[in-house]
């Protein structure tokens, strides 16, 4: 962890309210950190419907590998999560590591190990001594509790500067149901998807098939569209949990994704998801200012994506934030090097609201003072209007900065 | 200019020969930079076969349109280089530049304009004065020698902390000719094809057809297997020029590229090509460490050479080499992440000579002390093997520093 927090940070964490069907409870197991929470247990007393979606590193970690087995049985009763070790690339050990934690789990809760779903994160390559969560596992199923959103954010954090929380509420039909989200992740961020955990529980009715369709659709303009450094971990979790709660209430369960009772359930969602997705970039590495990159006018919004990733992950685009200095050459040459359809000499980029250039070369009444103004700010926006068609996307980012230099040159010592 | 040079600056430079058919001056014209040369003009007696690759980005400079079009005649009689500005995204003003400075050179040489050809290197978006060129170029015409190459690499250096040159000699037959290279080029490095602007001069006779053969296949294994920050230049030149002033010995003039007569002059010209491009490596912006990544065992050539990009152009790969940390999970992650097939547990990985992981988990005998050992080299060798197929690329990169975030977070003032 890095010792002071993110100057990008919120200046307050939401009020996270329990969600009924949900405890949480975490324990200090000794996996790396010392004086440090560093296991969390999620336990649904009733099976909860659960959806998920996971990096697509070629290199899964071991966890990953079993969620992903997991999910077809579509019930999760129990989720553990580590940090200090991710479990990946480590082999055998590594699978027995993850089973042996799973039949730990389901024998604490009292379900089936397939019930039981597992996150890590981490150093890569060290063996993780699974044993250590044998020994907490059942006292803390004992004593989770459901108001314990924050401490449960803290226990999975890595080199997060500050716990990641956000809480939306929707109607589903004329029922109020609560939607909670944590996340971690600073570093080794970018999609597909952009690294992290994140654990997303409500107390809506909705079936797992529904629920892995609102997943996947929210995830591309939320946790797909963040990068702090271009690097896809082994490790990326994003998992969202229905309980199904609110049935007591009269909320008539759903099963389609498409069924109109969803719409305000799917926004909040999405809007939920978007929040913590941008926590964490705001929380990226050394950071100091945060970047939302717009791409407008492409011929496609996979291609306007593709373009403003080059943006945002682009050293020398990420540098010159870091410098305050309004270098919009580097704009167009990521833009150049993209690989998507642009004509030079229809580009127009704005930072801010100062347009810097236009029809491909600097906008005659370009004020390098403006423009300067806009790049001492904390959340800046580079717009890019490519010109060519009606694609847009955006993508969010941080700078890059000799702190993220030193964190990373520096990170298992 | 960086204030100093890089610890992995060549110790020497290469004694370079003048090569007959090719003249050089350089001047102060004042672009940007004070009391330094800026300005370089090659000058060819006799017409000489040219070849060229360029910049793939998709916002080429004016310069790299008006080579690109000039080079479907063949013939060169003049080349002018300047530093400081890189007529790019310079809209119309850009390409008026382009077609002064051409017009300023051939009434300088005595030849058509579009015999010139022009390459410029430093700020993107700024107007060039192409009229700072038309009063020089006349009297650099009269005093261009052939015993120039160190000070032509000088002149076209942009961040470079040394000039970069090359030669080499080769037997066309019985005939010995003469391979000589300049390149510039330290940031915004990356294929394709890595930047940098880069000028090979040969004696020998050879047609336009050929050379570019030569020269397009000589570049994969050089200049587009470097990267510095994966960031694509707008303005990436690779010319090569053959005077043909070798036939006066009695070398037979050779058009075909597939001729056995070239064997020899292809080896020297692809040693060449990868000595300067390793030059501009160890150049890289803030560089300490040179890093060569060798891929084996994959799907194809090109997949194995896609994982090493992935390698090394990841921050956290880089970042570690330069805590010098033999953070081998970072590897794994960069592999997982290039989105080529790879079989996590047939995955074995190398520091230097140090096997870390093997079969899909860290080196039962693996010793962190032997691995550090090879991290604080200056030379370091990452090798992955993939266990797949037959598929091997070696791409080369440099570590990424405080040093890389400080030069180019302060690039333009």
């Amino acid at each position: 962890m890095s010792g002071s927090v993110s100057p990008l940070a919120p200046k307050s964490f939401a009020d996270m309210p329990a969600v009924r069907g949900v405890r949480m409870a975490t324990a200090e197991a000794g996996i790396k950190y010392k004086n440090r929470t560093d296991v969390l247990l999620m336990v649904f007393d009733e099976p909860a419907a659960v959806a998920g979606v996971f990096t697509r590193s070629r290199c899964p970690s071991a966890p990953v590998d079993l969620c992903r087995q997991h999910l077809s049985g579509g019930a999760a009763r129990a989720v553990v999560v580590n940090s200090g070790n991710a479990n990946a690339f480590t082999g055998k050990k590594g699978k027995a590591a993850t089973e042996l934690t799973a039949k730990s789990a389901a024998e604490a809760v009292g379900c089936e190990p397939t019930e039981v779903f597992l996150a890590s994160t981490g150093v890569i390559g060290e063996p993780l001594d699974a044993t250590k969560f044998a020994g907490v596992l059942g006292e803390m199923t004992e004593r989770a509790k459901g108001d314990f959103w924050l401490d449960a954010a803290k226990a999975i954090m890595t080199t997060d500067t500050y716990p990641k929380v956000a809480t939306r509420s929707a109607k589903i039909g004329a029922v109020t149901v609560t939607i909670n989200g944590i996340a971690k992740g600073a570093g080794m961020i970018a999609p597909d998807m952009a690294t992290m955990l994140s654990f997303v529980v409500t107390d809506a009715a909705i079936s797992p098939a529904a629920l892995q369709i609102l997943l996947s659709e929210g995830t591309g303009p939320s946790f797909n569209s963040v990068t702090v450094d271009s690097d896809t971990s082994t490790s990326d979790t994003l998992m969202l949990f229905a309980t199904g709660a609110a049935a007591k209430d009269g909320q008539a369960p759903v099963s389609d994704a498409a069924s109109p009772a969803l719409s305000d359930f799917r926004a909040a969602l999405n809007d939920l998801l978007k929040d913590l997705a941008l926590q964490v970039v705001r929380d990226g590495e050394g950071a100091r200012k945060m970047v939302a990159v717009t791409v407008e006018g492409a011929e496609s919004d996979a291609a306007a994506k593709r373009i403003g990733l080059s943006i945002a992950n682009s050293p020398l685009v990420k540098t010159a934030v870091a410098g305050e200095d309004a270098n919009w050459g580097r704009v167009v040459m990521a833009v150049g090097k993209s690989g998507e359809m642009a004509d030079r000499d229809r580009l127009a980029i704005w930072f801010g609201d100062v347009r810097v250039a236009v029809d491909g070369e600097r906008d005659p009444s370009y004020s390098e003072d403006a423009a300067s103004a806009v790049m001492k700010e904390e959340d800046i926006t580079i717009r890019v209007e490519i010109g060519l068609g009606a694609g847009t996307a955006t993508v969010y980012t941080c700078d890059l900065t000799k702190e993220y230099v030193e964190i990373n040159g520096d990170y298992r010592s």
